[in-house]
């Protein structure tokens, strides 16, 4: 019914997250109603992604430099070699660089321990961590794992680990958020706020 | 911040209908995480699109054969040339295809008369229309605009100057869609279904 091309294209389309075949046609048709110059822009920036973008090999945060160089973030003269924050993956990891707050290094795990998908601490980037802290001047460790149940046994994991090596683990204060509402907020939460109070 | 490979990714897909940044993100977030053929795949099956799929010179519905060839609509000879649909667009061909109903040829008009878009009869294939109905053997044309105001102007527009040439103009049924609620259903769809009752 639809040309093979275009079949192929809403395929691949639909193999991304959060689109499903009525979406990823849209797409294909929009794509098709734009300039030619449209769909090569983006054929060849997803080339770009894959050709360039690789993981920092100190701290696992993304890079485009030369192989073997390090990032950004690990380059940085400025940055503060004292505090290392640990995070789930890259998208935490922007979010916490968005409050423009934090200004020591990072390290991404790219993922959380979760047993019942077979993630164990050999899945994430702990081994680099631990190695990474040998002759260190790191003297904070700040695990910002999420909040939840993976975030937290990981966090757990973390501690347990890294205490006896005489470091200052710490972890994201967790409480009601900014605007928020304590009539809206769940028990949990309202229950650590309430343990978690701080003296004025 | 992050990579300009990766922004350059985010800023294309951001341009998608329906894409916002934080979408675009997380897309492209997916496809570096995705084995490298992922992204590839979708960047050879753009091209590919723009490369090879074209508008059927006599419908203009979709079609990847070589150029100045009709489309598989066209050329299939097991359907009847006594009946043309005019549709909008290739999305509501498609929709229609899918009933598997309609068995006679197509003519895609890309767009409604929008006035206040600055589309007119010159910006839609009408010409090509006309062009199409001298010497054929068309003996009906069912205008298969959608039943909003746009597609209601089109199809008045359309039977004004088609009914002149002898032709049978005639329009998709309104009413209360199959699996409806009389209570739910709108003022004018309710109205249209009891001015046009059917004979039992």
């Amino acid at each position: 019914m639809t040309p093979d091309a275009l079949n192929r294209l809403v395929a691949q389309l639909a193999k991304l997250p959060g689109i499903g075949e009525k979406t990823a046609q849209r797409l294909a048709f929009h794509v098709l109603r734009s300039p030619p110059d449209f769909a090569k822009g983006l054929a060849a920036a997803l080339t770009e992604v894959v050709d360039k973008v690789r993981l920092c090999p100190r701290c696992f945060s993304l890079h485009d430099g030369p192989a073997d160089t390090r990032c950004g973030f690990c380059t940085d003269a400025r940055r503060d070699d004292k505090v290392l924050c640990v995070v789930e993956n890259i998208s935490d990891q922007l979010a916490l660089e968005r409050t423009k707050e934090f200004k020591g290094r990072y390290h991404v795990l790219h993922g959380v321990l979760s047993p019942l998908e077979g993630v164990g601490p050999d899945q994430l980037r702990i081994r680099e961590l631990l190695l990474r802290l040998e002759d260190s001047p790191i003297e904070e460790l700040i695990v910002a794992t999420n909040p939840d149940v993976e975030g937290e046994a990981t966090a757990l994991y973390l501690t347990k680990l890294l205490k006896p090596l005489g470091l200052r683990v710490t972890r994201l204060a967790q409480g009601i958020p900014m605007g928020g509402d304590l009539e809206y907020a769940d028990q949990a939460t309202l229950a650590r706020a309430l343990s978690a109070r701080r003296e004025l």
